[in-house]
């Protein structure tokens, strides 16, 4: 397998294929086919961004993935921010369509001309609505599995409110959502809000989730976008207030996709395969029965561990394949799974389990009576994963003072005015593209470019 | 609320949307939004279909959703079949594309082309995999929620065997799963070999599973295919058998789509609303608190019912809205809830329930500390359901032999030759057209217009 570190992207690729989790030979380049694996993983996090939003009472829905050019129409700035990413559907059969279909690049057209038939009165707000579905880009750049594709996995969430400091609110409740989500992931990130001209089509602001990446560049996985009335004014969008006067709703959105995995691939992996949190792991605890005397009684034993394991809720299974221990521990490893058992004679006998750690060369030795304790074991790959992925977040997001150092290849943060001239000239030198600044960092500096008063933002090559 | 009897077709359209099932008012006819309770139905339909393949050791995985024309017309019998029905995609952003995307219609031709790469020895068979997700049809008839609709909610099941006889098994395994499937949803169903004319395109033969729909008319609400090698064929897929021969696999599919869910609302329901099978109820036990005195005793007595029913993994809530008890029953009623739970303050008082079945007038009152109960409830009212379905099923599936009962308004089983022109004279008769011979039936009797030799069919209006 190639190292990570001398050839990320080449790593990357084939850790996808070994570990099975998605197959890129499919006929339609950039359409890939979610294997058995790769689909579990992907539910796994889509069932966490579900549990989260329920507790925060938004209800789950799904649109149709055809919009008519119609629809799309209506936001005239919004439409033209995608009018290059669209696929159109123009025939039905034998038939060329009188109105040609859209497969959704995202879906604010096809719900906001539902919203006026849902939302009447105050009463219905705050209304907050998430899909999780495809999503699907015409994308004439390079693909890549999970972070560059033309049928997109991706969750969406859609809110209107009375006014704006409740979306703003809002903003901050995704935020929260968010923050349980990449908690679970271990991943670490940095709120940007991107600059005006890299803002989603027709939002007032958008603030991004980014993070540093191996291969010397940033991954932007998440974002949740201000809308105010722009939406509401053109899709007309209006509710009766207790007075009696009809007002335009303020909403926002969320959004997180399949990028999801690739962070947790590429930040966590390591030259031996995955590694995955447990919450999103399809197998948390693997047993592996070692071969020898008393195999029945190894694989009886095992089963009774497997049995305690699904009491108390953890995915577990036994690899009775007929391979030898040591292809199985490479494969398990490759997979990411947590915790390997393994049972053999020596464990039958004094009724314990070796333990073996994904992040931890050395092995445990456990009682079967203290198997309630696999949760902390599971704790502790969770927290090596986090700390690894926090020293790495460290390492490649510093803060330079001098554009001497703009050429590191790390995501950078500096002081910068805000205009286009001085990203542009940044990125001239570095091809490191603005990130936006600093969400909720209210620093001032010199401007690196041109001296005058700045903020604290991030530049980074990007994927 | 439109009466069942007079007015089905009215009533089904006026349930889906009083129960809030989906909105049909999207700007594509035919293409409707899933809404939250709706889709929580069939996500847990979906789970069922999940368990019960996953226990068959079926791997699930999600293809795109655009396939080729290339890869569509490998099997020519199969595209001709569909090419009525297929919705295209021609343009990406400003371009032309070199070759024209379906939006799959089912996914065989996407699958198949994958199959070659994945299959490649014995060992790698049987080969069995599904996948949920919507497919798309071109419709020019009349749509009708859930019944006949452009974007479908799908399940489908594709497999590959060494011989016959193991796709033959495997078939009877798709039955099984079926079986466990229908008993859940309390559905009957006659399984019937569609006509050679009638088969999916490109199978060996087609059998589906019909069921007699209040409205006079069967609904197909499932099938399952034989396809021998005859896309084995096409699509070169082969193995490697132990002598080292290179041989074509042998393929079966399985197919359920959101009628499921049309049966169930069509069959169960009544002029209160729906009525849910408690495996697929979102809600399955809804408290409404009695307002009056000691309310806030009566809340808190409901909320230790709630923990202890969620500790037994029910799905249960209670409705605080500020609405009357009387309003309360209605909704859960036609949300179709199983149980209801009234609590006062006589139940308050001497630490008891009254307990309200969908399915009967009468009501239960059962003590506290019997709560343990509540499954066999739940049973009880699945029990209701299943009676009513089977009396209605039996009535409206009926053996003729003359054809002067042919114009009864029901299925009709009779005996016919197997001819077209025989099938064509009935249905020119009788407007019920011919589902196909009753699957596992060995008897024979005259065929009922020319008086040849003739097995036991099926013949029904159908939706």
């Amino acid at each position: 397998m190639e190292n990570k570190k001398d050839d990320f992207s080449e790593w990357y690729n084939e850790i996808i294929d070994l570990a099975k989790l998605s197959d890129k030979r499919y006929a339609i380049k950039g359409m890939n086919i979610w294997l058995p694996y790769g689909l579990k993983i992907i539910h796994l996090i889509d069932d966490l961004t579900r549990k989260y939003s329920d507790e925060k009472n938004f209800n789950e829905v799904s649109f149709p993935v055809l919009i008519s050019r119609e629809q799309l129409e209506v936001e005239f700035e919004h439409v033209k921010g995608f009018e290059n990413e669209i696929y159109w559907v123009t025939r039905g059969g034998r038939d060329k369509l009188d109105i040609d279909l859209a497969l959704r690049p995202t879906s604010e057209s096809a719900m906001y001309t539902m919203f006026p038939l849902w939302i009447r009165s105050h009463s219905d707000l705050p209304f907050k609505i998430y899909q999780i579905v495809n999503v699907y880009r015409y994308e004439t750049k390079h693909t890549r599995s999970f972070i560059r594709v033309r049928e997109i996995h991706f969750y969406e969430a859609h809110t209107a409110h009375i006014n704006y400091e409740d979306a703003e609110n809002q903003m901050r409740e995704h935020l929260k959502i968010w923050e349980e989500l990449s908690n679970d992931l271990c991943i670490d990130y940095s709120l940007n809000t991107r600059p005006d001209w890299d803002k989603f089509p027709g939002a007032v602001y958008s603030v991004a989730f980014d993070t540093p990446m191996p291969g010397y560049r940033s991954l932007q996985v998440g974002t949740v976008h201000e809308y105010g009335k722009n939406f509401a004014k053109n899709y007309d969008i209006k509710y009766l207030d207790e007075n009696g006067n009809l007002n335009y709703v303020n909403q926002t959105t969320f959004g997180l996709s399949e990028r999801l995995l690739a962070a947790v691939i590429g930040i966590h992996g390591d030259d031996r395969g995955l590694i995955l949190p447990y919450k999103i792991a399809p197998v948390q605890v693997i047993i592996v029965p070692i071969p020898g005397e008393n195999y029945d009684k190894i694989v009886n034993y095992s089963s009774d561990i497997i049995n305690k394991l699904s009491e108390m809720n953890i995915r577990c299974d036994i690899d009775k394949r007929d391979f030898t221990p040591g292809y199985k521990f490479n494969d398990w490893e490759m997979k990411g799974v947590p915790l390997r058992f393994e049972i053999g004679n020596k464990e039958l006998s004094d009724k314990s389990i070796t333990l073996a750690l994904r992040t931890q060369k050395k092995k445990i030795k456990i009682k079967y009576e203290n198997l309630n304790d696999v949760y902390n074991y599971l704790n502790a790959v969770n927290n090596d994963i986090r700390n690894s992925s926090k020293k790495f977040f460290d390492d490649n997001l510093i803060f330079i003072d001098s554009l001497d150092k703009i050429n590191e290849d790390k995501m950078v943060k500096l002081y910068w005015c805000g205009s286009r001239e001085c990203s542009d000239r940044i990125e001239s030198i570095s091809e490191k593209a603005v990130l936006g600044n600093v969400y909720g960092d209210n620093s001032s500096g010199k401007c690196m470019i041109c001296g005058r008063e700045g903020k604290l933002s991030v530049f980074s090559r990007t994927y």
